[in-house]
């Protein structure tokens, strides 16, 4: 099943008007567009690519219906010519992209779209979008799993979730970044996601007493049997009736169960729970812990050994809490009048603000243990040479993207990927869907494949992006040309 | 139009699981949940209550269609007779409220739920991740709209937003809470709001230069033409040449023209364009600022007196920066076994979090000049005696919902209004929908009947939500039942 209903229409207004304005003054107009962020999300080392899967599908399904063709008409901003034109658009550029999953850093391209540009134009706005909140919660869920060391993540949420999409969307990032399942049924059905839930203190007070609830519960799901116990006292009624139906459970025979501590010191309570399973002869029992959780007080209580099984995780995963967005930015960077491609360049007064010009794409270097080194922007048209100089071994120059002097000379590699591949080319998807189990998969051999310095939660080492030789001389001479002196 | 794909499932999966529980345990009980949320996002003064119009509308559309129930049933959890009911499953309850744009504050209940508990419990997530979301943005807006004194409040998040409804109830909930349109085209037609734009720095890059760009721009959209003048250098070349474009549309009678800062510092930037726009007989030009904006921001910049007469604000506003979501919990507070409704209360060892047990209204109390003086939290059994001495201006005992002591007698106020109304009854809806501008229009009024120490951006004064005697004894009553003594 996929999030059906029409978003065609789901873009800035001035996209719209833009799009009018090349249509007429333009039409023949080629652009080139990077998306690509700035700065990194929750102070980390790295971030997880994702969204792309729902970006595309979204983009390839722009049509215009004749009721939002009445509604732009109803704005007063359009010429009927423009909006006939309309009635028979469709998404007829390529798209190239990294794999979802894959770690990423700021200021490389993530993304590169290409064609028309009254088409390049329009699709901005629903492409960052998808990419910049689906990229951040995967980054947080990463995080967040990485915090856990091993333990299970359950992602609980749906009610505290940006709307009906920041719930869905949400369950699908947080499942890539490595949350082993969801409670929200619908993206469960969605995208193939793992549900689990355990339940609610209604339950517990709906019955005439814990016991019974328990018991009750205990029943009907005995393997999945997860006992909510702080809805009167933990330790005093929660467990001490947990224990009693635990034990006749045992006695049938089933061992699946477990306790979810919502409330109180999770420290302290998961210590003393342990301790009363244990001595009951329950040692099976496990313990699942949530309540505004995060990787930071996940990482905390690791590090204080409390003896928490699994994690249910809500809505500080499924808000990207401290980061409420990826700042991704989708900038032009070539053009064609119908005389080849030329690069484009904005400037700013921020000098590392200033876009990396050209049609570009990025090789990640390697060492011999597979583990990343550092990537290098490049040109396409650079890119035969470099191929040639990475096959021989050869040594590459980094620069630095905006500092003049900082580069290094990398020598000693094992090889070198190119990241951005076609997924659409003239409007028609070429690469298979990939099922979200394998984005998963793929973003968890890429965190692998980074040195651990890159992943402390906090004052990571900071990943390099660097741009090729030529890159730096067509940004030196774009930027000559369009400010000299050039402002700060 | 509305947002139509099939949200049936967007539910918790343990919703489903306890339902299955009350379905052969309890199939008569029926359930009263309250929806309340704890704690004050951004540090504010009130909160601006949103979201009930679509939460109405998703509860009522809930059918389990045959494919549905086919994946609940691949769960392995439900029994067959189980998904044969959830085949024949519609919200049959009642659900009382307070209108869309009330001013609400912490631990007062915003939304009553009534009817068998199968139904009851099941649309908690969905409920709670409509109202928690908008009432979180609609707050946010208000206050962004407040830090502006009266300019106009646009806005542009769409490409930040957590997800496509991210964006979309985020627009609807702005323009609640103060915001005057939004960049977003299908949110304006979803919920018919008025659009806006200005232009993106790649339409500025698409021409061989500014002034070509902004001239085809001015042409082309006379009547709303904001020129982006920061893609080069914004006094240097931007403003410059917005004022030639200017003095031509000047001289041919249009005077509806402006410029929108994006980046570098928009007091001095603001300043410095003011002169030069005045001092070259375009005094009507008018400066639109984008860039990172919130209330914090636009208040310092109002305090120091920046001439910027519209804020495009994007990310901060649509993602509720500063409060990743509204803190809203949804429980039951009265349970009925067949013989009348008896209270429930949940215990918590944190007192403030013990819940108001039974069925419940609030009165909000007005002075003479209209503003709200304090709210009181009473049970539906002692409507009929309040009422009456409200109606006779007798005092009433307001009590602090958990410090013992603390309470105050109100003898000086005008009158009293009841805030819960019913929406839904036996599954019907009971009151016509309110556009969504006489939302904006009452959520105006509500902060305008607000003394202004509620609406310090910081450090407010603390309205007071207070509970009635008898609700008071009641909790104690309870709390005394479930844990005595009471572990805290």
């Amino acid at each position: 099943m996929k999030k059906s209903f029409d978003l065609s229409l789901l873009t800035d207004l001035y996209e719209l008007t833009m799009m009018q304005g090349y249509f007429f003054n333009a039409p023949g107009l080629k652009g080139v567009f990077d998306m690509f962020f700035r700065k990194m999300p929750f102070q980390g080392g790295y971030s997880v690519f994702a969204g792309l899967e729902d970006a595309i599908q979204a983009i390839l399904n722009i049509r215009f219906s004749d009721q939002q063709i009445d509604y732009l008409n109803s704005l007063h901003l359009f010429e009927k010519k423009f909006l006939q034109f309309l009635k028979t658009f469709a998404f007829t550029g390529d798209i190239y992209a990294l794999k979802e999953g894959t770690v990423v850093f700021p200021n490389e391209p993530l993304i590169r779209v290409e064609g028309n540009i009254i088409q390049t134009q329009l699709i901005e706005s629903m492409l960052l979008n998808f990419i910049n909140f689906q990229s951040l919660i995967a980054t947080k869920a990463s995080r967040i799993a990485l915090a856990a060391e091993g333990d299970a993540i359950l992602e609980f949420g749906l009610r505290r979730a940006q709307g009906v999409d920041g719930s869905l969307s949400a369950s699908r990032a947080a499942f890539i970044g490595g949350a082993q399942a969801t409670s929200n049924v619908l993206a469960g059905q969605m995208y193939d996601i793992p549900v689990k839930g355990t339940m609610a203190h209604s339950w517990v007070m709906s019955f005439d007493n814990e016991f019974d609830a328990f018991e009750k519960y205990a029943v009907m799901y005995p393997d999945q049997c997860i006992l909510l116990v702080d809805t009167f006292d933990t330790l005093k009624s929660g467990i001490p009736n947990a224990i009693k139906v635990f034990k006749k459970m045992k006695a049938r025979g089933i061992k699946n169960y477990g306790i979810r501590l919502d409330s109180g010191d999770l420290e302290y309570l998961s210590k003393e729970a342990r301790k009363m399973f244990d001595t009951s002869d329950l040692k099976e029992t496990k313990i699942f812990a949530s309540n505004e959780l995060d990787e930071w007080i996940i990482s905390q209580l690791k590090q204080n050994k409390s003896p928490i099984d699994a994690w249910g995780v809500g809505t500080r995963l499924v808000t990207g809490e401290g980061e409420g967005a990826l700042s991704g930015v989708y900038k032009i960077v070539a053009k064609d009048e119908g005389r080849g491609f030329t690069a484009c360049i904005k400037i700013s007064n921020n000098p590392e603000k200033i876009s990396n010009p050209g049609i570009k794409n990025i090789y990640r270097f390697y060492d011999k243990e597979g583990m990343a080194i550092a990537d290098l922007v490049f040109l396409q048209e650079e890119e035969k040479k470099l191929t040639a100089k990475i096959k021989a071994r050869q040594p590459i120059r980094f620069n630095h993207p905006s500092i003049d002097y900082a580069c290094f000379i990398l020598e000693d590699y094992s090889h070198a990927v190119k990241l951005l591949e076609p997924y659409v080319l003239k409007g028609k998807k070429v690469k298979n869907s990939t099922s979200l189990k394998d984005i998963q998969i793929l973003a968890g051999k890429e965190v692998d494949g980074l040195h651990p310095t890159f992943k402390r939660l906090l004052n990571p080492h900071i990943y390099k992006v660097s741009i090729s030789d030529d890159l730096k001389e067509l940004k030196g001479t774009l930027v000559k040309k369009y400010c000299d002196p050039c402002h700060y």
